[in-house]
């Protein structure tokens, strides 16, 4: 395997951005190669059949990019596909719930911990799996909070009417003597304020991209994957597609990542 | 054609349904084909490329149905691909904007026209160039309103936040002295309480579901389409087809129509 190839990033959108920034961070020597099924969005409230399907054609398109590994950036593809993705595809691939579940058993010191995601990801189980396997003892609430993407992606960031909404998903957590909550969504660290601000003191958010770029970056050592050749401009080393036209996520994608975006290409992904 | 054949019915998702309702209501005699795009919802904030490929992908699929005309109920892909359709397909196909245009210029007074629809419908200025035609002197305001399909999908009908929401999008149109607004998106008479409410007195609002199943009642009897034979029971008369699994659609359509759907049936859209 070339060590210099790219590493494949992707999520039903825009999302999967706030773990890109995160691997620029930790691992910034990587090429990464963004996909964004923009044209098929929301994935959070589809089924696991349709996601296993989307995911795939992902795959076959950034192994078309000759990508080395790939980070399911997006919490509703690894609950409802990564398993099965491991075992069709040959290639090393990562979710973000594994770091997730890594952090949050970490973080809490009373063993209750706190769950938001969308309805897919909520309803797999995937989380309390997982961190029963790390922390039998541990409990689990979750919840699914469906209008935090939308609201996102209104760019309603700071706004009274997503604090109410916030208050109303998160009234009941509040009472669940809780001290640690997973953001298990990849839109929600962009909330991160309001859903601080409304589960208030002594909670721990936790957002797994941080965990899952760590995990990467030990990955491709392990892997003797890590590139090791000199590195060029950001512009080079980045490059993103979508499956919609490409002017929506640029505008949000200049908001997530800490420089502009000049060329996104819009890729047939049913065809994959 | 086969006069007893189907008429063919689609939408993102659910927001047709609505459409459907009134077909029913204004032609009992036909058999409806209805397809819920559900594994690519929502249309609103996607491209024009995207939504043609969309209904051209639905539109072979309701062929093979054998239906013998279609209605567009979703304003989204009726802005956006119904011209490209209409030259494509020999079948007839009507939307559901043209519609709405003409219910709105029977009503207002003052010529002065409110327009709320999602980003896709307000962008594409469909409605605006026909109410043109038929009513030079108009004016139409628009005004996009994208958390309104998640707040319904998400059951908030009748909520403080959904009328604060509408507050928000409403209020520059209530200063400009309209006397009719057009719900120019399937979902949003679900919706239609709190409009009103918001709106106030003084303001008809236009559902154009009402207009398009008339439009089609007067399409069938021109064309020599109508269904003369006699009818059976409401579920053998009507089919439903999803794009993801039926559960979530079932629930909802079971709300919007006056009977339970027994049988929804999966199809992969995409190899059409």
């Amino acid at each position: 395997m070339d060590t210099t190839a790219p590493i494949g990033v992707f999520d039903s959108g825009v999302g999967g951005l706030t773990v890109a920034r995160e691997i620029m961070r930790q691992v910034p020597n990587e090429r990464i190669v963004y996909f964004g099924d923009t044209a098929r969005v929301p994935y959070g409230s589809k089924s696991k059949d349709t996601i296993i399907k989307y995911s795939r054609q992902i795959i076959r398109f950034l192994q078309t990019e000759k990508v080395k590994a790939i980070v399911i950036a997006c919490n509703t593809a690894t609950a409802l596909a990564l398993n099965e993705m491991q075992k069709e595809f040959d290639i090393p691939i990562i979710g973000v719930v594994q770091p997730g579940v890594v952090a949050a058993t970490q973080t809490t010191k009373n063993g209750r911990i706190g769950l938001i995601g969308t309805e897919s990801t909520i309803h797999s189980g995937m989380y309390p799996k997982l961190i029963e396997e790390i922390m039998p003892q541990a409990q689990v609430i979750g919840k699914a909070c469906p209008l935090f993407c939308p609201l996102v992606e209104e760019g309603m960031i700071n706004d009274t009417i997503t604090t109410q909404v916030a208050e109303r998903y998160l009234s009941e957590l509040k009472k669940q003597q809780i001290d640690t909550l997973i953001m298990g969504c990849t839109h929600y660290p962009l909330l991160q304020d309001t859903i601080a601000q409304v589960m208030g003191e002594g909670i721990t958010l936790v957002n797994p991209a941080y965990e899952t770029a760590l995990e990467l970056k030990q990955l491709l050592e392990r892997e003797n994957l890590a590139n090791v050749c000199e590195i060029d401009s950001p512009s080079s080393m980045y490059r993103f597609y979508v499956s919609d036209t490409a002017e929506k996520f640029k505008k949000i994608a200049s908001f997530i990542l800490p420089f502009d975006i000049t060329m996104t290409q819009q890729i047939a992904i049913e065809q994959f």
